[in-house]
């Protein structure tokens, strides 16, 4: 990757106007009307693609030296499909303070925030933090961008099933990040009932050591108050969303409702082969490319991005992430849909144009466009 | 200013290398060995150009947004004339403490630190903290890049009037960042004797109320214990530097001794107008581009990170501070050299160059080269 001028610098008059003196009087302009930065630097176009190191990909806590590829892919990506700019920040630090206290510090310089790779349960509070502190889009990925992809693509399976998302009870393995973040999309999207699980096993009202996280949770899932395995709940469910690197036997997937939906999305290694899960369920979907269906962040972030910096949003409500999922999942036309192809690809050139004007409008109506 | 991509991903295999999970790899060999971060990521090739805004230009303290055109105008340059690309980072915060922790905290991200417009004396303590804490070439330019060209014009117009640098004596008008830098630059090229003054006059030893920074200036400078003001010091001295933003009457240019050297570096009006500098002084310098002899920080700024980056210095000694002065002056030969020509144009292309070698030349002399 690389930083590069848009406009040439020849000669002593292009340098006078780049730097001193000519900048001299847009740093004037913009200390007289603040909002000026926006017009006249690259500040409204950059994102920061910020992580700490602690829960990179499927490797865990390997600090911040080895989180940048990460970082600087996803930068990539970020100019490549939401031709946003995006400046891979690893972080030296790990307490929710210390993150908090430096994001905010190095927020002028930026027109969003996309927190990455951070543990849970930090990362809830380094966003909702963040999020109260900051009055540009602050957007933790492995939560909103996977809980976006899944929600599109649970909607065009149902679409595939002849259900509603009403009719639908989930079953979530995983309380991570990405867990509760596609847990919360789907209960925001009227998905009939969801029970989730961590690894000790499913989360219901009374069990006990339940952080407050999982305790929201408790409250707002589960409501035949299930409690025991994953693999127990599933009996009879019409969806399995795993996002916990552990696995689920054949048996469970089969013991499910026909027509069963089953997002197996831990990378590198599903928590059922897809091979597998497609002789018992109608609709399988995993994180890799290998396979139909990939659940894939990449098809979400840039645009949900794009679409809030166009608008200078001061946020990114949860309508505008429903907003994204909707719009992605109507990509795939009615005559494209089916079982194997669910969600587009990343490279599909309707994807960021259809997410983009979803989150811009959205941002209108909820009245966090400022332009 | 714009982030791009220096590789192309144009299809599901080029996704799956650029990101996951094929940068999982790449993060765990750096996991494993720490110093891969420089051949795998952007890393070693990127700089963080940092403000809080309270000093810029001539402008003073107009806060972090109002900032950023410098600093984005800095980082186009640092890309043009040296090939680093440069983050421009403008922080919400101005104690030295806040401004230490956060530059420590984002340093994994980064392979350099070019601090700018930081206000005196806060900007001498945030430089030598963060050069006792990182172990990544640590430089304020507003100090040492002004001294560094000041110091290679000065060189050249010795060589000009035929005097060594042991044989003049020097007034230095102003104490602030880089009257503070370009007094330090001069002692230890051998200047024969400074006199340094701030708003009160001259600074001597036994001067009530001196910071400390003053107080090591005042026993280290004005040998003679010159007291009083700037103008009175110039009787009979080689040698005028002004970097206060103040003016100097002509009387005491013309005060100066035969083949006077002034450099009126305050931008954008000089001490005395260089014009009226002329009909005194043999060799005259300003900040400015519309006068002969601009000293201008793009001639070292560019080449020194360059320079420092390729051969991944941990620091930038005072030896390399020299050797980049020596190299700028020496790209003006012999043949080119006039009382109008002691300085080259930032477009001379040997300026980059030259400089590049003498520092990474330097920087294996002095033991800070860790490739």
């Amino acid at each position: 990757m690389e930083i590069r001028s848009t406009v040439p610098v020849r000669d002593a008059a292009d340098l006078a106007l780049a730097y001193t003196p000519g900048v001299a009087k847009v740093c004037t302009a913009i200390a007289e009307e603040p909002g000026l930065v926006n017009d006249y630097t690259w500040v409204s176009n950059v994102v920061a693609v910020v992580s700490d190191g602690t829960a990179v990909l499927g490797l865990g806590d390997i600090g911040p030296a080895a989180a940048m590829p990460v970082m600087e892919g996803k930068a990539l990506l970020f100019k490549q499909f939401g031709g946003v700019d995006a400046v891979p920040i690893c972080l030296d630090c790990t307490g929710v303070e210390e993150i908090v206290e430096t994001v905010v510090r190095l927020a002028p310089s930026f027109g969003g925030v996309n927190l990455e790779d951070i543990s849970a349960p930090r990362c809830f509070e380094v966003e909702d933090r963040l999020r109260e502190l900051l009055d540009i889009p602050v957007f933790h990925d492995d939560q909103h961008g996977t809980a976006i992809v899944a929600l599109a693509a649970l909607k065009n399976a149902a679409r595939v099933t002849g259900r509603s998302l009403g009719d639908l009870r989930a079953v979530v393995a995983g309380a991570g990040a990405s867990g509760v973040a596609v847990s919360r999309i789907l209960l925001n999207a009227g998905v009939g009932d969801i029970a989730v699980s961590d690894s000790k096993g499913l989360i219901h009202q009374g069990r006990d050591g339940l952080n407050s996280i999982k305790e929201a949770l408790a409250r707002d899932t589960n409501r035949a108050g299930l409690r025991g395995s994953t693999e127990e709940a599933l009996a009879g469910a019409d969806v399995f969303i795993g996002l916990s690197g552990s696995t689920v036997a054949e048996d469970a997937i089969a013991s499910m409702a026909s027509d069963a939906i089953v997002f197996a999305l831990s990378n590198p290694t599903p928590e059922v082969h897809p091979e597998v899960a497609r002789k018992h369920a109608r609709v399988v979907a995993t994180g890799r490319s290998d396979f139909p269906n990939q659940i894939n962040n990449v098809l979400a972030f840039p645009g949900v991005f794009r679409g809030a910096l166009d608008v200078r949003a001061s946020a990114i409500t949860e309508n505008m992430k429903v907003a994204a999922a909707e719009a992605l999942a109507g990509v795939v036309g009615d005559d494209e849909l089916s079982a194997d192809y669910v969600i587009p690809s990343p490279f599909d050139e309707r994807v960021a144009p259809a997410v983009i004007a979803a989150v811009s409008t959205q941002a209108r109506a909820d009245g966090v466009a400022r332009m």
